[in-house]
């Protein structure tokens, strides 16, 4: 495949933008890569690894002349680094990021970059509950959605190119209102993390069951938890914080929802358990059919069918 | 392998049963299986499928001359089943369950047994969220842990018995108090499904988001939710009917703990949201160190290292 950006840059080079490197390499999408981190030991260890062409210091040396530049660091750290980069932004470039929330983003971003500059805010749904240079991997986006948020004054051709760059890495790309999207992740991220959080919190807390109790009897429904749980702490801080209003909304009916089967557990209502267990069973074949899933039972850990 | 018990009698032939009539068969653990299920689809199903030496049509026909009688049946059935077994056990038989909960069971089940049968309540900690008799697998109990819960009238050396068949089955055998039992099972499986199911739940009641845009974007955290949330409705209400205390005991602690966070998020409180997500970070570590689970990102689905 043709590059379709001659020159790439990835700010923050942690599980996405590694991933990301590992993918433009391997088809062909980008002339050059140059990428910048924080942190001098993980741009020490990326220029060892050898996924950038180019390694700077700097999130300015970063962006000079770079056709495509992509926010891969925490919400947080989205505000400062665009104020740094906003004067060194080539005209005609366009800005994007993986941040897993887009208002917050928008806001934290858009005031700071140039006319003539195209902002698309982007968010790959995908990682692991690895991070750092070294959890990346080509394949990570492969048949996951990118979820583009373009703002109003970018041109489509624009949006098209961003679009098939991500499709280029094996993405499947919606575009999507920004107030939606927060919405949306807040339903099908941002809350689930928090309530695994909490679960493997209360699980380590409490005095009569050992951790290694808990760890060795995992295997039923609490290992799930435990691998949500371990994501990168800096990076869901700064979710919470920045999606904060549709995470309340949706954490206020889950809690809801859960007193009305804990009602139901204390007063033996059966049949409300065992209607509301059979329709969220329902869910599950939509996911699996969406081919988002494998119907491998257990994922196809703890052995295989014979 | 010699046979360890002559002839075992399977009552219930869903995931788990004929998981073991797989494994029993593959290790050449049993002498005779013989098998029964209250529904003659299911009877039929197995005839045909064959992993039964015999399929009787009553309980009372499959315990007759048993050396070992499983009842793999939900916790509700428990109480029947034993009444209509009891007068038909051969004197020396080992009686055991797979059931979720062990207080329950055993309060459903030992009054029902003569003398000189030994009852010895067992927990494999093994499923998936298939359920009935084409899902069995011979792998389903490999590196897995089940949990016998021993009688006080029972000789060591049946418990020893049972233990070598388990083992046989390629699990790790642990004993443990029954209450004990039923506090560890409640933090590490029956209250996170019940917060799996109700997560499931929540996404499935919002308007505003479509099921189809859950099901599609589910790769960041729901997924794994959706998988827990998929497991048999029958089981789940009586396990939950069946530990109630401890279930509502560690809801209490989990909605406590939620409160905290959410309040956090409100008063952007990002201190207390990083430190808490460092430390639960700890315990997905101890249980990929314990060999319970993968240390592969994602578990391997969707791409790995390159």
């Amino acid at each position: 495949m043709a590059a379709i950006y001659d020159r790439v840059a990835l700010i923050g080079l942690g599980l996405i933008a590694s991933s990301m490197a590992h993918a433009m390499r391997a088809e062909g999408l980008a002339g050059e890569i140059v990428g910048t981190a924080r942190s001098a030991e993980t741009r020490e260890t990326v220029s060892e690894m050898g996924f950038c062409d180019r390694v700077t210091d700097t999130a300015a040396e970063a962006v000079e002349g770079a056709d495509l530049v992509v926010l891969a660091i925490p919400v947080g750290a989205m505000n400062p680094v665009a104020r740094e980069i906003g004067p060194h932004l080539k005209p005609g470039a366009t800005v994007t990021d993986v941040g897993s929330v887009k208002r917050a983003v928008i806001d934290a971003v858009a005031p700071h970059l140039p006319e003539g500059v195209h902002f698309i805010p982007g968010h790959p749904l995908a990682g692991t509950e690895h991070s750092g240079p070294k959890s990346g991997f080509a394949e990570l986006f492969e048949n996951r959605f990118t979820i583009l948020v373009p703002q109003e004054d970018v041109p489509e051709a624009e949006v098209g190119k961003l679009t098939r760059f991500w499709q280029g890495m094996g993405a499947n790309v919606e575009l999507m209102d920004v107030e939606h999207h927060d919405l949306v992740l807040a339903v099908t991220s941002h809350t689930p993390h928090l309530i695994a959080y909490t679960m493997v919190g209360v699980a380590d807390d409490l005095r009569r069951v050992t951790d290694s109790e808990v760890i060795k009897y995992s295997a039923a429904g609490f290992r799930d938890f435990t691998r949500i749980a371990a994501s990168d702490p800096t990076m869901w801080r700064d979710v919470f914080l920045n999606n904060k209003e549709a995470t309340l909304e949706i954490l206020g009916r889950f809690t809801e929802e859960l007193f009305a089967l804990q009602r139901a557990i204390r007063t033996g209502n059966g049949e409300l358990l065992f209607d509301y267990f059979t329709r969220t069973r329902a869910i599950r074949r939509g996911i699996v059919e969406a081919g988002q899933d494998t119907d491998a039972p257990n994922f196809g850990r703890g052995g295989s069918k014979s």
